[in-house]
């Protein structure tokens, strides 16, 4: 199958220096093979007018829990504490593994209504999570979210291997598999030690949770004398590749151990403010050369994952902090959507940025709305104007997952419809006991 | 004409411990004749079914410049004073009438897709926006925005006694003209009195931005040894109604002279981050009873005007402030974003919320969507889940100005064209001089 997408602008996040061309967009299969212009020779089963439309690759959530759309404002503006236990955990262990698949195809859905097309996910029932992702043809790194200490928690080792042997590098390479130990205040050291023994094994990354709260990081302070990050590159995590979300309360050297063994951070404007955890340093991140990717952690704590919001809290809460209106500028704010996500998750050989070779994972937004004209710069225009709901369509490996408007790899009606059912009863089923 | 909304969620903002009913809402011209259940004898001309909606009172936008949207993503990402003064001045001072007229008439578009029905204007030309507000249905507040001394700017006293004369009460009592010297650092003090003289004549309200910066602040106490705030009451603007936009920066006792003298801010969370400004401490102005309106500022320093955005940050940024997930929860946000704007407004007996004898000025939100899947508690879905683009038909004095995602009061697709044509322009015969 080829295709042309023809007369709309492009930004390819692979040149700062020119971040919007005009031209056509070449793909064969589920590869682009012209950026700009169109390569000699090439004759398109199909052409498609993009004329008032914009391509962008398509953004990358790398952090998230997706089956947690089911507790959607359920619970809300708690003290941490007893929103977790009260509320969230009684809950969460109720969940099916169906509820797990209903849950994360209602993400789906939102996802790919909001112009992402991968996600990094942390949960359990993984294997129904991977089922989604098949299904409905969005790329994913999943990660089975493991709490233990030397005696509980083996099995979920084991459920990681056995994760990764039966679904790493299926459903046409879109599906990878992470070593998801949950945070250092839920895991001994000795399981911290296996989940890393594990990732060695497997040869993947790991994806943890670190120095969210500030709790937290008092905690392990007063027990270890260690910063939740000290802790972990004392243990060896940090010689394997490391994704870290959050890392909201770091000390000066917490940043030169990010850098110095190249993790990156997971950041999560909206769950760091909800629950009030307060505000990263993005800017110094950037600025110490910390490779930053944007997630918006799962939907009870945001309470969507709408990642052009997260994009536009980015750019814009990192100038409140600072007092400096140059800091973080709207390209930053792109990159860290888009490029370094696929960096974090060693996937920026396949995507992250519109580039010849790489998969055509790229979205489709309409620009003729109210709120993004006049046209002058169209990356301010897309990190301080735009919403999500100008997304118009989605392709993931060279492949419509959404077309003007309209999903096309599953009945969104239907998940819908499901999913608020199976919602309800959950919550009917947990909270009487 | 008699109107009959059957078979929705209705939330009225009049009761905070039932926020949400289900019922009908039944509209007789102009005026709420049925809230939550139908009045004995009514006989609707038109029944709509409202199932799968939300009824929610029209967003109140505080404090804007409506035109400046023809300078959106023009520039940004720069520092406060070369942006302003290299970029934005020139081009506001070469504004013609009808740029005024097109660049309101282009954020009343946007202002209705995204749930607002009366928006609190500071701005120049201003019969140009009281046209827009006429022709397109909405509701207003119109203040020329004054700079002046003992010398200069006394036109525009004289201007501003103009339009209340010919627009105050206009369009059905839709406009209400304010008097709006700029800010205590571009009016004299000689200026400041004559607009409180004027404000006192005309029997209306004053509209000023007050301790925006911290440079502002640090300037005034160098000067005056008094904060903009306690500078404004020795001069005794505060014995009027007055409106105070931003107050980012504050004194213990200024938040003293706020309450003492019901003086209502208005908080616009998003030109403030943009901007580097910072974060108003809302939750403590609240904590003090202080009413705290909601704005969006103007396109150019947002860059959009979406009320959906600012109240949703309105909620996430004070719980990252504060470090406390119940601080400002979503109720209070959307108080915030609807009642307590009226009150600034001083017509909190006509809009604001939903209640029999108030103006129809609703908003009806579509809740078929992904996002706002599965239903639990509708406030925290509307303040933390919804985005403008589930606002589906907007209504004013009884009117629709927008249905079923239409709008119908003007040609919105003809406002585009012509504001993208006249902001281009605008910029080519600004910048070449």
């Amino acid at each position: 199958m080829k295709r042309l997408i023809e007369n709309l602008s492009i930004v390819t996040m692979e040149k700062s220096d020119q971040p919007v061309i005009t031209g056509s967009i070449a793909i064969e299969n589920d590869v682009l093979v012209g950026v700009g212009s169109v390569p000699d020779g090439f004759e398109p089963d199909e052409i498609i007018n993009g004329s008032g439309q914009l391509a962008l690759p398509g953004l990358i959530n790398a952090h998230t829990h997706m089956a947690m759309s089911l507790l959607r404002n359920y619970a809300d503006d708690m003290p941490l504490m007893s929103w977790l236990s009260d509320k969230i955990w009684p809950v969460e262990a109720g969940l099916t593994p169906n509820d797990v698949y209903l849950g994360t195809m209602l993400s789906i859905a939102e996802m790919i209504r909001t112009g992402c097309t991968t996600f990094n996910d942390m949960y359990f029932e993984m294997e129904e999570v991977a089922k989604a992702v098949e299904q409905s043809g969005v790329r994913a790194t999943l990660g089975r979210g493991m709490i233990g200490n030397d005696r509980e928690g083996l099995e979920k080792l084991a459920n990681t291997r056995t994760l990764f042997k039966d679904w790493h590098g299926k459903a046409d390479g879109r599906i990878r598999v992470s070593v998801a130990p949950h945070a250092p205040y839920t895991c001994s050291d000795g399981f911290i030690l296996k989940s890393i023994d594990l990732a060695k094994e497997l040869g993947t990354e790991i994806h943890i949770h670190l120095s969210e709260s500030i709790d937290e990081v008092s905690e392990s302070l007063e027990k270890y004398k260690m910063t939740p990050i000290q802790k972990m590159e004392q243990l060896g995590m940090f010689k394997l590749k490391t994704n870290a979300a959050h890392c909201v309360h770091l000390y000066d050297q917490d940043f030169e151990i990010l850098k110095a063994h190249d993790v990156s951070v997971l950041y999560n404007p909206s769950s760091n403010m909800k629950l009030g955890n307060g505000f990263a340093s993005i800017k110094r991140m950037l600025d110490q050369g910390i490779n930053v990717a944007l997630g918006t952690d799962g939907a009870s704590s945001n309470n969507n994952i709408n990642m052009f919001e997260e994009m536009h809290l980015c750019a814009l809460v990192n100038k409140g902090i600072t007092g400096d209106p140059t800091a973080l500028p709207a390209y930053k704010a792109l990159e860290i959507a888009t490029i370094n996500g696929a960096k974090a998750l060693g996937i920026d050989d396949l995507t992250g940025s519109l580039k010849i070779g790489k998969k055509a994972d790229l979205i489709l937004m309409d620009l003729n709305k109210p709120h993004l004209c006049p046209q002058y710069d169209l990356i301010a225009m897309l990190v301080y104007s735009a919403a999500a709901s100008d997304v118009k369509s989605v392709m993931v490996d060279g492949r419509f997952l959404m077309r003007d408007y309209v999903i096309e790899t599953f009945d969104e009606k239907n998940i819908m419809e499901s999913a608020n059912k199976a919602a309800h009863a959950l919550i009917n089923r947990t909270q009487k006991g």
